[in-house]
């Protein structure tokens, strides 16, 4: 018996952590973003989104404007707005998504075909183009929002309407004689088509998943067209760009466009676990050592480089200079779930939780309205805005909408974040984020009923509470961090077995766990084949990187060396609406003997004791425009 | 009294660490590269140069090919050839230099314009693309050429030529009606026309020099003209490019292309020294302590980006990624030299000789055959050739000819390196570089002649001979890393004063000295304010940098922890034909805790004693594809 993904509208989420960002991105972060949708909010950047579908649905005239994949933010939104129902059930954003989904019913042509760009602008053009095109990327997103409006409201419009367009696509694409055998230029619609099979239980979503998945690779692909072929010579936009070169049991290492690499993964391990193939899921394995074990940063951040958007080689992290787009994180906790789903195992859920708490939250300010597509883990403002190697580094966060990618993948991800609370599979739960929330579970005894209050991610404390059948096993994650990890019932020390990460419970209705353990804020090095993190140490507790600011530490932090001797001190601040920051001890040059025009001087030179404070990563530049360093020089 | 040049012919290099090299110069480049330029070189990229002259001259019939600047490939031969007549006399040389002069006289035309671009493919664009078209660069070239062929020669033919052409573009630009108010995109006419001036007392020469100099900046420049406002656009073409944002006197810090930088301020130091305007000095003087206090690699490499070739800003040094072309370390030991002549300062001249044996001589190959246009101070191949920001960094030197620029530049530096061993005026004569050579230098009081040998840079040890009229200063260097400077004649020692670096003799016709000093091998931090160099320390020892490579160290060489509390060990080695190596102590990680697929770990991690062998910077890349590190992570 597999696992399934557990209904997102049963875990809603209750957290003093989380609330507020939770809580802005339902109450203003949504309907503003359908007033820019709409080219309504004045002085934010066009969108056109709703419009490019009202003009293919005949009610206006008018041009297609945008990037040819502006019919996804449409989408995103619709995802983002249903999952805002779960915490506030507002007409006015019903009323928003009814209208919206009469739109796009009435821009659907009579065929099933969807996707404005082509039906306005290039209608000659309709699945030509599929490298960069983006129609089926489109549909994905489009089938995600589906899903999630059908999940939430029970409504199944979107879901009709999109079966119509998957249907299609099922008849255009395919091995069969005038098929079009290929796959998707940007994947996404292969883990929407697997959400909309398991709510649905039709097998054309199964069946595209699973071509798309399996056929990726096949030779020739796409690229080898002769339309593509002048693409495919620009250096990054070969092959491996779209994981197109190997097929998916043959690839060794996560290659390309970090975010086209992650929505396949996820969509693949979603196939996976629904064939229950070990191969796959054993590629799969192979490729998350790669990504997690060589490729990925201590934030949880993908993809090196800005040019490709892409992963690079082994142990290529720059600091400075890498991508890290907040969308190939949020790709990378999707996996991670996928993976927990093929087998529970704590380090998935250490990589999510990694993700989820630094390199998305940084994509996010603490206002909510201000986003960063790259997270870099290291910057000097004057080399950022200068140098051609920083050109996709932005040093402050920017305000909403430009191309619109990643603050509305945010904003889905913070409505939707009970997702990614639980896996569940017959009797057994796991309980993956010390996330305070309330939850439904369906059990194959019957339904469970858990609440959860926690302390995290300042303190690691949490309190479980069990209703439901018995003969449930509980399981409890027991993170990498976690020291002295204990539970506690009505005070009373609970026995227990940790299986692959996970303390295992057999609760009683009505029984609550007091959960505790100590996060002591750990010193981590980078294997020594990082040459960017050589004698270098980063500062993480409980999943929180943490990082200094010149806010706090003034400028050229760099020029600080930490003793690794001495541990952190904790200190309870209220910067932030309280948080806790950590101080660290170390030397700093003494600036006086180094004269502005003197480069070079005959070493040692003198240094000071000077201590640093740090806050989390994820709340860098929520203080102006200055340094920032995660990964600090250390003895 | 100002200082003025001394004649390349008069200074004889004799020298056991720089014969070889001149030596490969003279008997197989030059003759090597008068074939390639002939298009005779099986295997070498085509040159074409010569022919474009040939038929701009009507001798053949064809169209012209290769960069706009192909004139200047000549140019530098032309240059290089007539100083390696210092060394050998050849006649198969002397004729070449004969026949390519008759060439170029035929292709002048009769107003006495001469660039083969121009002529052959936009005759109707002379001097109508200012900014790119390098025609003034060409006449800055073949001016130096014709110099050179003159000074060593005696013969007038090509200095006439030059006089005519020189003459045109007096005509063509200046303040008057009808004339172009302008200056060179390129700078390189004003210190030829400065060497031409000495040489001639022309003051046409000068005249046109101090107006290209003084004019530089002025607005409207080119880049306002219409035609050159849609180029100006790109984010790296605009003013500061051409170090056209300011009148030299404003400028601040060196800016732009460096080549360019490096060789306008050596042509604005000449005419400094010419006019004795202490403003202008004053700029210089400003600029220097910018490039060498702020943006000079610790190699004497200045330009610390690819894009544009270019200075960036202030202490924005990184190692891997730097442009430090071997151009641009040409220029600035071109431009210390004249800043020698401005005045004597040794600071000038440890920079000079900073420059001469480290990035420019990293620039060639032992094999006189292989050269690096970019010089970094650390690479790691797989990063370097798959890394976008890594696209102008070469792994390997390449062999002679793609964009000649560099290696006939390394050419006609080590030909002419009799040039820049002393700088004299009036009864005064200093000594730079203690490279065996003999000498004839002109005083006010007659003819010295010194004879020096030398154990540099191996042993700070010299013996220097003088002979001529009594009553001379002869100023010998007391270089910035001497330890113990010590004179001694006929085994006494001699006592002396030092002004400004310079030990202050007055030899008897006849006298003998030797020279001692100790050469420390020295640990060298960088100014806190570098970022890349936080943490680490460099290996110095007299003028040269060292650096590990894979060759001596095996892989990972950033992982390396120096221990700077050990001194360095010296040691004889006989690779390359016998050097000093040196060996730091420090540790290494233990790399059975680090598998290959765990990236990040709780620290500290074991670490183990472990040694370095270095090499001098100049000699990387002699024995392979590898990984090499100036900059090493210190504590």
């Amino acid at each position: 018996m597999p696992f399934h993904e557990i209904n997102v509208k049963n875990v809603k989420i209750d957290d003093k952590f989380w609330n507020k960002r939770i809580r802005s991105a339902v109450e203003n972060i949504v309907p503003y973003q359908w007033r820019v949708l709409n080219d309504q909010e004045p002085g934010a950047a066009p969108s056109h989104a709703v419009m490019n579908f009202k003009i293919a649905a005949g009610m206006e005239s008018g041009e297609f404007y945008g990037y040819q994949f502006q019919d996804s933010d449409l989408a995103k939104w619709i995802e983002a707005a249903s999952f805002s129902l779960i915490y506030q059930d507002s007409p006015q954003v019903r009323a928003a998504l009814d209208q919206a989904i009469s739109i796009i019913e009435k821009a659907q042509q009579p065929d099933g075909y969807l996707d404005t760009h082509y039906i306005l602008k290039k209608p000659d053009k309709k699945w030509q183009e599929i490298a960069h095109g983006h129609e089926l990327y489109c549909t994905g997103h489009m089938l995600e929002a589906a899903v999630a409006y059908y999940t939430v409201t029970g409504s199944e419009r979107l879901l009709k309407i999109m079966e119509k367009n998957v249907k299609l696509i099922r008849q255009v694409f395919g091995k069969a004689k005038g098929q079009i055998d290929s796959y998707p230029g940007h994947e996404e619609i292969e883990l929407a088509l697997m959400k909309a099979y398991r709510v649905t239980g039709e097998q054309v979503y199964f069946e595209l998943a699973q071509y798309f998945v399996e056929n990726r690779g096949e030779k020739p692909g796409f690229l080898e067209e002769p339309r593509f072929l002048e693409l495919a010579k620009e250096r990054w936009s070969q092959a491996d760009y779209h994981q197109a070169h190997a097929k998916i049991r043959e690839q060794k290492a996560a290659e390309g466009h970090a975010v086209r690499a992650m929505y396949f993964f996820t969509g693949a391990a979603d196939v996976a676990l629904e064939t229950g193939d070990s191969t796959l899921k054993k590629a799969l394995e192979n490729l998350w050592s790669n990504v997690t074990g060589r490729r990925m940063y201590i934030t949880g951040g993908v993809g090196s480089q800005g040019d490709g958007e892409r992963f690079t080689i082994d142990y290529d992290l720059p600091n400075d200079t890498c991508y890290t787009e907040t969308c190939a994180a949020i790709g990378l906790a999707m996996w991670a779930l996928r993976m927990l789903r093929l087998e529970p195992d704590a380090r998935y859920a250490d990589v999510m939780e990694r993700a989820l708490y630094n390199n998305v939250l940084s994509g996010i300010s603490e206002d909510g309205e201000h986003y960063f597509y790259v997270n870099p883990l290291q910057l000097k403002p004057d080399v950022a805005q200068y140098r051609r190697d920083h050109e996709s580094v932005e040093p402050e966060r920017v305000k909403w909408f430009g191309c619109a990618c990643c603050p509305p993948n945010v904003i889905r991800t913070l409505c939707g974040l009970g997702g990614y609370v639980y896996t569940q599979r017959g009797e057994a739960i796991y309980q993956h984020l010390y996330v305070g929330h309330s939850a439904e579970v369906e059990t194959s005894s019957g339904v469970a009923h858990l609440t959860c209050t926690s302390s995290m991610p300042w303190q690691g404390a949490a309190s479980i509470t069990y209703h439901g059948p018995v003969g449930i096993s509980l399981y409890l994650r027991v993170p990498e961090y976690a020291m002295g990890f204990a539970l506690t019932k009505d005070g009373t020390p609970v026995e227990f077995t940790v299986e692959r990460g996970y303390a295992k419970l057999t609760p009683q209705n009505g029984s609550t766990y007091q959960v505790n353990f100590e996060m002591e804020a750990r010193l981590v090095q980078a294997n020594p084949r990082v040459t960017e993190d050589c004698g270098k140490a980063a500062v993480l507790r409980g999943p929180l990187v943490y990082c200094a600011e010149e806010a706090d530490n003034g400028p050229l932090l760099n020029s600080f060396i930490l003793d690794m001797s001495i541990a952190p001190e904790l200190e309870e601040s209220p910067l932030f609406g309280g948080i806790t920051t950590l101080q660290v001890a170390g030397t700093r040059p003494d600036m006086e003997v180094w004269p502005e025009d003197r480069l070079y001087s005959a070493a040692p030179n003198a240094r000071q004791a000077a201590q640093m404070k740090l806050i989390p990563y994820f709340l860098w530049n929520n203080r102006g425009l200055g340094e920032m360093l995660v990964w600090m020089n250390a003895r």
